[in-house]
Formats: C-alpha cells, structure tokens, sequence
C-alpha cells in the first residue's frame, strides 16, 4: 500500500512551472486506446482505437451525445493533444496525468465540468488494493473519460447498457452519462467495503473464540490501514457530488438530480460504512487486548500459586534437613509423619484460603 | 447482528442500470397484503386485501385522506404496480424493495414527500434486535406505507385510532398521518432504549458488585455494539423530521409542525440517551478493567509476600543442611533453637515492614 | 440517579395519541397547590390556595402582572383545566407533567413562550442530586410556573423580592419575570457546581497524598456520572436561552435582553466549569492509576529483589548439603566459612548492582 | 490554583436580585485609587489620586480622550459612585465587581463597549499564577478601567507611553487606547506562555535522560492544570477581539482595525502554543509511562532470569542431598565433579538460550 | 527544534509600542541583498545589488511587473526604508521581522496584500527542519518578498523561469508571481513531507519485523512532534489561500484564479497526508507497545513456567533430604529410582497440562 500514500511525487515536478504534464504513476507499456461512442435516443456508433486527429469538440447543434473513452494516460503527447483539440485548461490536463492527485472537482466558467476519482479494484492475487486514476471531463454535449490502462475497460457495462437499448442512458445527455460513469465506479466501492465486512467478520469469530494471535493483530492493523485510505478516496466525492448537486454549472440538468441524489446517498452509505468498520476494529483489539491479558494473568496467576504453595513446604523440609547436633524432633519415632500432615494441612489451607479468595 | 451490517448486496445489483428494481432483503413466502383506509372526520373505510387494481390516485377534491397500507415489499411486480398506478419515481421504488437503503427523505417537485426508515423489534427469543424496513410516501391526500411482512402490521394502533373516535388523527389531513405513523416507529425505540437502560443497569450493579467476569465484558461489547447499531437507524432521522419542519414541501401543513417539532424532540432525547449509554458502556468497562487489574494485583502481591518471606529462611535452613565437616553451629546444644528464633525474628520483621509500607 | 437516566417511560405512553396527559414521575401524596400573585410598581396581591376557577386569562388592559404559581403537576385534571382556561395546546400540557422531558423551549405563534427546565437540589441525607421538573409559560402580561410539589416552592425568594420593594421585578412586565425564576434555577447550578468542586478538591487530596484505593475511584467514578448529568440538565438551557435572546418572540422585551444575556453568560460559565470538571477527573484518574501501578511496582521489584539474592546463596548451601562421599572442599577445616563468605560476597554485589542500575 | 477555579462564589450571591454589586475577591486593605488621564495629540494631564467627585462623563465636544484609571475594586461605594457619574448599566457593575466573572465583551446600546478580562501575573515565590480581574469600560471620548489593587498599576507602561512622546497613542481616540491596555495584558500572557515553554524544555530533557521520577509526573500533571487555565482565559478574548474587529459598535474607528487584527492574531498564536504544549504534555507522559514500564520490564526480566538459572540448579543439588541408603551416583569418586559440570553445562546452556531469545 | 516553538520573544518586545521594528531571529552577520526584477512579456531587467535609493513604488502605467527580491531581514533599517518608500503600514513591517510570526494574510484597503508564511528545509547535517521566515507584499502591478537571509535566495527557480522565456510567469501580472512564490515554498513541503514518509517507512518495517527498540520510539516521538510542528506551519496556508480565492482583494485577477485553486487543492493534499502520518504513527506506537508487551510477555510465562515445574520437585528432594531417624523410605532399596520416577511424572504431567492450556 505504501505506493498510494505519497500522492504527489515531489522530486518529479520540483521548480517546473505548474501545469507541466509529467506522468508519475507506474511504468506502461502498452499504446494509449481511444475509444468514441456517440449515441442518442435512435441510434449509437462505437468507434474503437480512434485515432486522435479525429477527437475534436463537438459541433454545435450535433444530435448525438459524443463520449470520449480514452485508456491510458501514460502518455504526455497523447493527452496533450486532446486537450488542444478541446480546448482543455493546462492544469486539467496536469491532473489527468497525476495518478497521485487525489479525487476532486473543478468548474471552469461554465463551460467544462472536471471531475476525478479513484477506481478501487480487489487484487486477489496480492490481497492489496489496486487503485485507477479516473478523470471526467464534462462539456456542452460530450464527456471525455480518461482512464490508467490497467486491467479491461472499466466503463464495459456502460457502454453495453448504451449498445443493449435505449434506456434512460440514451434517452439523456452527456451529464446523465458523467453520472452513470462515476456510479459505475461507486458500486465498485460497495464491493471492496463487503469483502472488508466479510474479512472482520472472520476476524471477529476468530478473536471471540479466542483463537487470535499476534498474526491476528497485524491484519486488524492491515485492516485499519487499509479502511483509512479507502475512506480518504471515497470521501472527497462527497464534495463532489455535492457541486453538481447544487446546480452550480448549467451543464448538470434538472432531470439528473435524482440520480445525483441517488449516487450522494450510496456515498454516504459507504462512509457510514467504512466508520462502523473503523470502530469495530478499535472494538476487536480491545477486545483482543482483553483476552490476550486475560489469559496471561490466568498463566502468572496459576503459576505463582504453585509456587506459593510449595516454597512454604521446601522451607520445612530445609529446616529438618539441617545438621544439628540437637534437634530433638528428629529423634522421635513420628516425627516424620508429623511434619507430612503439618505440610499436608498446610497445603490445603492455602488451596482452601486461594478458592475463597476466588484465586483459583 | 452482522446481517444489518451491509446496508446493500453490492453483488445482486453490480452493474444493472440505476433504478432497476431488485429484492435483497430476507426470503419471505407470504404474498403481499394491502390495506386501503379511507377516512375524513365523520367516516371511514377500511378495505382488507385490496387489489392492485384499486390502487389508484385519489381523484382531485376526493373528500376523503387515502392510506394505502402495503404489508411486504419481496414481490416486485406489486411494488412495480403500485408505483406506476401512482406515477412515482423509479428511485422510489428502489429504495421501497431496498431492505439496506438506511434512513433518508427524498421531496419530488413538491408533489411527494418520500421517507424511509426502520422499525426495530426486541426479539425476544433471540436476544437480538429486528429490523424492519418502513417506507411513507405522502403525496396530495393520500399516503402510502410500505413495510416488510415479518411480524404484524405495525402500524395497527394507527388503524385502532382512526376506527376508534373521530380524533386528531381523523380531523387532519395526510401529513398528520405522516406523523402519525413515524411516531409509533419512534415510540418504539423508546422501548427499546429503556430495554438497554434495564440491562446496562444489571450488569453496573454486577461489575461494582465485582461479580463481572470475561463474560460481562463480552455482553458490554455487545451491548455497544448494538448501541451504535440503534444509532445509525435513529440518527438520520433528525435530518428528515428536519426536512420536514422547514416546510420544504407544501403537502406539510402549518398547524402539524407543532407536532413534527415533538417528534424531533423525541427523536433527540433518544439521541441524547444512547449518546449518554455510550458513554456509560466505555465507563463501565474502564471500572471493569481497573477492577480485574486491581484483583490480579492483590493476587500477585500476595503470593510474591509468601515468597518473599520463606525464601530467606529456606536460605538460612540450607546453610545449616551443608555438610561440611568443620561447622561449628551444629554441634552447640541451643544452635538449633537459636537458628529457629532469628527465623521468626526475621519473618515477624519482614510482615512487619511489608505492613508499614502498605503493602499487606 | 438512575431514575433520572429514562426521560420518558415509553411503556406507560406507547401507542396512546400524542397530547395525552400521562404523569410519569413519582407517586406524590398532596393535592396541587395553587398561588396567584399580582403585581404592579404600586402594588401587588398574593392569593394562595386559589381555586381553578379563578385561573383565568388576565382581561387585555389588566394593569398587572399575572403570575401562576402551581405547586405539582401530578393531577392530570388540574393541568388539564388550566391548560384550557388559559387556552394552552395540548403538547405543553403534555410536556409540563412529563417529568422525563428534557430542557427546552418553544415558541407558539407569538402568543406563547413555553419552557420547560430541571431544578436541582443536593440530598444531603442520600448523597443524591434530587431532580424538581419546572415549566413556564409567558404569555401577554401574564405567567404560569409549574413544579413538581417536592420541598418548599422554589420560587419564594422571587416572591420575596416582589413582597420586599417595587425593585426592578415590580417595575417590568411578565418578561423579566421569566428571566426572574430561570436566574433562581442558575444561581442553584452554581451552588450545586460549587459541591462537586470541593468535593474534587477533596478527592485530590486524598489522591496526591497517595491515600486513594478501590474506594475513592468508584467516588470518582460517581462524580463523573453525575458531571455528566448536570451537563445534560444545564446544556439545553444555552439553546433556550438563545432562542430568547434572538429576539424570536415579541413577548421578550429589549430591556429584558441585558439580563438574559448575563443569564446566558451564567449558563456559559457552569458548562465550563463543568467542562473543566470532568477533564479534572480523567486526570485525576490517570494519577490515580499511575500512582497504584507505581504502587505495585515498587512492591514487586523489591520482592523480587529479595528472591533474586537468596535463590542464588541457596543454590550454594544446596551444593554443599549434597551427600557424595567424596566432596573433598567439606573435608577442609575452613570451607564452611569461606563459603559463607561467598555468600556474603555474591549478595553484596547483587545489591550493589542493583542500587547501580536504579532498581533499590 | 484552586481559588481560581470557581468563577462565582454562589452562596454570597445566592437569592439577591440581580445587579446586586457584591464582591467576592480576596480581601483588601488598601483604599481604591483612581487616576484621571487626560490627554490630546498636544498635550496631557495626569491627576493621581483623583477625588470621587471629579470622576464625571466628559462634556461632549472636551478635545481631550478622558481616562479614568481605578486601581481597587473592592469598595462597592466606590464602584457603584463611578456607576452613577458615567450613568453604567447595574450589571457592568456587576461585572466590573465580581473577580470570578470570565473574561467577554458586552455592548450596551453603541454608547458603551464593555470588556473584562484576566491579567496573569507570575508569582516567583509561590511558584503559582496570580490572576487579576481587569475590567475595560470604552465610552464616547472616555475609557474607565477598573483592576484588583494587587501589585503595582499594571497599565504603567501605557501611561510612560503618553506621557514619553505624542506618539501613536496620543493621536488616536479612547478605542485605541482600549486596545493598547489589552495589548498590554496579551503581552504578558506571551510572558506566562514562555516560562511555561521553558519548563517544559527542562521537564522534556529530564524525561528523555531517564532521570523523571514519579515528582515529574506531578509536575507535569500540575503543568497541565495550569495550561488548561490558562487557556480558558484567553480563549474568550478571541471572541471579545472578534465583537470588535466586526464593528458592532461605532465607537471603534476604523484606523484602530489594523492593529485589533494584530491583536486578534497573537492571541490566536497564544492559543495555538498552549494547545502545542498541551499535545507536547500528553506525549511526555506517554513517553514518561513508557520509559517506567520499560525500566520495569527491564527489572523483572533480569530477575526472572536469575530465578530461572538457579531454580533447576537447586533442584539438582536438592536430589543429591536426600538421605536415601541406595543412591549409587553419591558414592563413585567423581559423581560430585559430575554432577558440578552438569550443573554449569545447563547454566550456560539457558545463558545462551535466553540471549539468543533476546531476553538477556 | 526548540527554538521554533516560542513564536514570539516576549521579554524583547514587552511593552514597547506596537509597531516597533524588533529583530528577533537568529543573529546573522550578511548584508541584506536586494534584487529588484522588472518584467513583461516581451524583456526582462534583473538587478543585483539595488541600492536603497532606487526601491520606489513603480510609476502607475509602468509596462513592467516590478519584483523587489530582499534577502534578509535582520536590519531594522533597510526593512524601514523600504517601508516607506513603498508606504507600507508599521504593522507589516514589524510581521517582516518578527521569524516568531505564524502564517497569515492581512488585505490593507485593496491597495496592498500581506501573506506571511513559511519556509521549510530539510538540514541533512543535523536531521533537523530548517524554518525561515518569507513575507510577500502584493501591491499594484509590484511584488515585494522578504526572507530570512540563510542559505542561497529560495526564490531562484522562479528567476530562473523569468529569464528562460516569456512563459506564464512573464504574460501575467504580479499577483501570478505571488502564486508563483507561494507554489515555489508548497512544493518543499511536498520534500519534506516526503522525507518523512519514507523514514516512516523504515520504522515500520522495523517495527513489524520486530527489531524496534526504546530508540525506535524515540524516533516515533520525535517524528510525531515533527509533524505537529509541520502542520501549524502549512495549515493556516488554507485560510490564506482561501483569503485570495473568494477574491477579496481586486489585486487578484480572475485569471489566476484556476492556479490558485490549484495551490489550494496542493495544500489540503499536504495537511490530509499529515494527518494520514500522524494517524499511523499512532497505529505505529499501538503497534510497537503490543509488541513490546507480547514479548515481556512470553519472557515471563516461560521463564515463570520453569519455577512452576522445578519448584515442586525440589520440595519433594527436600523431603527426602530431612534427617529424621524414622523415614522407612530412605531405607529401602528402589526408594531413591521410584522417588526420581515420580519427579518426572510430575514434570512431565505439568508439561503436558501447560501445552494443553496453550501456555507453552
């Protein structure tokens, strides 16, 4: 996880003037692919591996809902040059190529919407998070979705939603589809949190059949670690949806809000979530502390009565292993017997004595 | 507990298009039951198992308050029915079937007021809380209620109201109703916060008694989380009484505010006390722990008092059992009493100063 | 105290209509007394033992002060016929006998000013704050005071006041009133609050001079409770007192806001002082516990102390005591004493070392 | 400091009508001084121990700013004779009157801003804070200040001001003059803040060089006492600052703004260097703690370890001495050299055991 | 980092006028340079060395930007004469000098823009942060910065960026020159914070691989007070960034707006990866005492486990080493072989028992 925690690379774009494009995320080898999709209620084309002299603004008066589905952004010159050919600010374009920038919005005067978040992926293989940097630009009539190139399309199901039939995606405009892209995204986040949910649950019956160890502590810490930076990634959005619910750019329409609405209360669901979780974790390693010094005292506590009880008994029996001349019980005929019972009685006076006392 | 942890089945839903209507609450065998109540100040009509097809808008200047009272929410088609009879929003209905959906209050446009939120049970078999999901949605003249078919319709002392006398409830219009039905759901966690008060009484009286054991502090840790289990479902609630009082719909009349304004009252004094508990709980597992330390502590520093006593004097025992040949102690006629005497002498010094020091 | 934690007995309520009068507090023996004081700058009448028929709205123009003074609210008739004489909505009436409603005011359209308050006395006999449920109701020059007929009426040095001298109660109207018998409630938070800190400074005391046990931490332990009590009793009067001060309702007049803003100022400093408290217990608390590990310590370290240089001397005598044949250092005419001086020279050094490192 | 803890003393002022002049401070002997300032851009007059009745609301239209400079506040004739010369509202007197009010700001009307607030001097002999209540009264042209009659005046250095030079002071009205006699207490705080500082630097290196002891925990225990009231009474100043800085009253000029938000600015930077050091306080206890459980730790380790060498050693010893006929190892030549090397071979072997554990 | 703690020293500035030029820093021998940078899209004048004299308030209609680079603070009399040949308020020129002045903004009648703020240097020698003081004064189409004169000139990128080509810094108006420099100061904390994420790093690994020692918490502490001491530095930055953002001042241009909500959006990037630190140096820290407390632990228990075992048999040797005259055991022939069978059975039972506990 230590890779997402510096979300800037410092060394990287030291003294360069802001807006310089530098890529800072991980090593790609792989092409840039641009996908555009234009649709509307009747029809739709999908145009795979676009080249980009093609990726310009759309015409005014177009009938079609133009999306832009750009998969990598590894590439400066690539990025660069959409951004000229729509007329993007130089600081969009920064944060586009910057996987560390964390999940934000910005209205520029009206005419562009920018919003970026973060896609949280399982990698089951290393049982770590994989993290995406998404970028959305909304404008009048398009949407350019710019995406790391990790794993496959994310948006798949979006763009199979638009190719199945012409549902509520194609009936609306392209801030239907900036909601759509970034729900898509959301229910993702459901996922990660239920796989969080099932992982503590294991926890929890693990540490209530006291069947914890250290082990157990490491992942609760693992857990914690990993819950606060999905909280970190998943709270900005609040913010977020929040601007385009307050209708603060004409882009957003008023149809859209109840989606909108929709997607801030899946947020707030998640957050709400991911606190319980954090509490919960706090509440097992109490928990976990509890036992764990419960059944070391048990141990002292057992331990330290055996010695009670038998250092008394060796002190008798030094006490007539001694060499004097003149000891006269060690003459007699019972004396040894004696002293038996006197350690016998002993004994189980302090056994008596430590059970009343609730030692035992 | 953990069922009601994940607000939503992520899994069920990934993917499918915003607003598609999906079940993911309890398995549940009973068909659906719908109630019609009809009533105005000087009559009423009460229709048991209603057909879908009398489920319709009252007609404008109907002199009667509608009350369509839908006990289960597992059959989509009904609630799919049901909402297109009365033109409700796709996200309404969602959120209807949605048994995690947590607390929240969405206006349409002035001409629906939707409230969600949920009935708790004390179940008494099992020791744990029932949750139910309730649904209200007010429009003009009439109101809707949904609730999941799980025990009996909990809105019966309503009904019992409206049959019994031409009352408060009789003489106002749905909005009264609203409140109505959100207060005998308030009223309930009522209960079930005077139910927790009588057990975290029990079990104060039980650690101060110093009766407590690994066992108490796991009912503790129970206990708290069902506390921050109840607040979630009670805390939301302030937000949509909230709503509610700033008048941001026209369907809330003026002269029901005083009693919105009681509800919300209500709803912070439950707050207030499960707020209060909390507090009691982290309280009561401090004494818990200082208690536990403070006996594991007099158990130590006895049993080390035994030690620290008999082991010089096993000491002075072993010197005098050495066999060397030339010591002359042994062969004196009093050694023997003397090394006796300074034994006491030093054990009688030892309690002595073990009890100065406080320490016994 | 904990008859005071449950605001409101949910089972003796649930399922009745909002507005039913319930008493759920004590049972009380005495019949509601009644007084009726009138008053102008010139002069002034007291009526005790009024009957309820002569409750009535003062006639507009009266050129007196109106003030009802009743004495228990556990007869649901008498409240009831005042409520109606003085045309009172049924939630008042409902919160001036619901001993369990917490702190707090509202408006009722500009004609009514309702509050609703805690008056705590100190139980000298039980230890115990006893808790007096007060409500006032100021309308258009007149006052209607409710408390629970506990002690003595908690309002008699007001009516002293108004008896003594056309002072400054006598010269204003029914406002300044109302701000009259909150400031007697105030004045007894600061003796109450004035208890508990010598009671704290006492407890300290004892702690700084290590002459704490088990008993003094479950002092601390009540002390914080009943901290927290009294926050919860005090706190919502900062809101009642706000909503006065704002001006919200024409029946506070301008010249009354100095006094309410010194009230205001008062309820800030008890709050604080309270605040100041419980932070003074958690510390006192943590010296508490740092001063019984340290305890605990010393007495095991020393303890062990002694073990660590006796084990070592004994496993020499052990030595010697053995019986081989042939153990050629017994035979010597001065092993024994160069032996024991082995011993003295072994457990001479153990102390030296031990004072070297700290540990004696 | 525990004088200073209860900001009213409420059994002298119990059940007197408020704006009762009353003073609860220590008691005094000195008799009131009062200094009358007048002074202009041109010149300045200064009459020490001014007589009552020349202490008189300035003539509108005086070129002179008006300062009446009282030094004692322990004679209510006094106060309540300054009261009706500069016709002040009963409850500034009050105020001005009573030691154990916090510091706030009032306003009366926009003739007369009324501030009061704490001056912390510090005590060398009892190595205590002495606190002195201030009280500021800005009026049209004329600014009374009333301060306890401990030490010596503490607005001497305002007064060499004026009297050294037409500066600042000098060309500005009484607002800046009220500013200059506050900026003067909140230098002095930076005084306080600074010898606390420098404790602490001491208490930290005490504590990091292992030399703390339980004292150093009272200390910094008492140290934190002192900061918590410190803190509460600047923390009120911000707001007083705040009233002013947003022109409430028109009594303050514009021109002073500048140097009020200087004000405002240091006594936040004061605030943040007490909650620095609080933090700092925790973490020294922390660090404290754990550097005793660590020299704890250190202590029972090492004797533990003792007891485990020589325990089985003993024990082997103990086999040897027993007093069996046939026991064949005790009457071989070299059973006892045997015996001694088994002994050293399992002392070395758990040496080595336990330093490869790293418990040694 | 002590020195940084006291903001402001005291006991220099006591009771001098406000305004008063001090010099509080560290005492520097250099000369104060002056570089004084005229620019505008088309040519650039960079002199060194500029004489007091030619430091004037530029011409209004001047075609430059005009950028007067002070390095160092310490002459009263420079810092003085500039002040007045640019007409700037006394209070600006006293928060020039003081080192000990937190960060903040001050606007002074839309004609001149204050910030103050912080640089931070990582000094590699002594592991230390080294702070130095920066003022930057916006004025009409002129820029003013101050900094402490300690190492090379800070600002050196951004001349760098003027002389290189007529880029953003050059088209636009000083107010893009006062991001510039505030962007140049943001993006060491990115260094810096850096820095510290990788030395946390590597204490995580320490600890998690269970080499930490006392030292390592020391590091922890130190690292902690470290961050506290970084965040009061960087957080007020949000406040003056917000200050410029809401456009307060018509100094700051629309266009520049983007750029600095860019800065702004670095800054809350900076102090949220603060608060992710903090956060997990405490997790840290819980980590590192459940380490430490695990290991004494099972010191404890083994070692504790050895006395419980041996204990007991050196009893039953010691009985057998008593001396009475009548112990028919001693003298039979097996007694010895059964008694040293019994040992093991003993040992080996108490093995068996403390696996079957789980305490071995």
């Amino acid at each position: 996880m230590s890779k997402h925690r510096h979300y800037r690379s410092a060394e990287k774009t030291l003294g360069t003037s802001p807006g310089t494009l530098t890529y800072v995320g991980q090593e790609i080898e792989h092409q840039t692919e641009i996908k555009k999709i234009e649709y509307n209620e009747r029809e739709y084309h999908i145009k795979d591996g676009t080249k980009l002299s093609s990726c310009t603004l759309p015409i005014p008066g177009t009938p079609y809902v133009n999306w832009l589905d750009v998969d990598g952004i590894h590439e400066p010159q690539v990025v660069s040059a959409i951004g000229q050919q729509y007329h993007l600010h130089p600081l969009i374009l920064e944060d586009v190529m910057n996987t560390e920038q964390k999940p934000k919005i910005d209205l520029y005067d009206d005419t562009v919407v920018f919003v970026t978040l973060k896609m949280l992926h399982h990698n089951r293989q290393q049982q770590e998070l994989d993290v995406e940097h998404v970028s959305l630009i909304l404008g009048q009539h398009y949407l350019i979705s710019f995406q790391e190139e990790r794993t496959k399309d994310i948006f798949e199901p979006v763009i199979e939603r638009i190719k199945a039939s012409s549902g509520k995606t194609r009936r609306n405009d392209a801030d239907y589809l900036l909601y759509a892209l970034m729900d898509v995204i959301v229910d993702h986040y459901f996922l990660i949190t239920e796989r969080i949910g099932e992982k503590m649950d294991e926890l929890e019956e693990h540490i209530v059949n006291q069947q914890a160890n250290q082990q157990t502590l490491a992942t609760l810490y693992k857990l914690k670690r990993e819950l606060a930076f999905i909280r970190r990634t998943v709270y900005p959005l609040r913010d977020v949806v929040g601007v385009l619910l307050r209708e603060e750019s004409t882009l957003i329409k008023h149809a859209t809000l109840p989606y909108l609405r929709d997607l801030a209360d899946h947020i707030n669901q998640i957050i709400e979530t991911l606190d319980a979780y954090r509490e919960l974790i706090s509440g097992l390693m109490d928990v976990y502390y509890s036992i764990v010094n419960n059944r070391m005292n048990s141990v002292m506590k057992t331990l330290t009565i055996v010695s009670a009880i038998f250092i008394p008994l060796t002190f008798i029996a030094g006490i007539y292993g001694m060499n004097f001349d003149n000891m006269p019980e060690l003459h007699t005929r019972t004396g040894y017997f004696w002293v038996l019972l006197a350690m016998l009685v002993i004994a189980v006076g302090e056994v008596i004595y430590f059970k009343r006392r609730g030692w035992m």
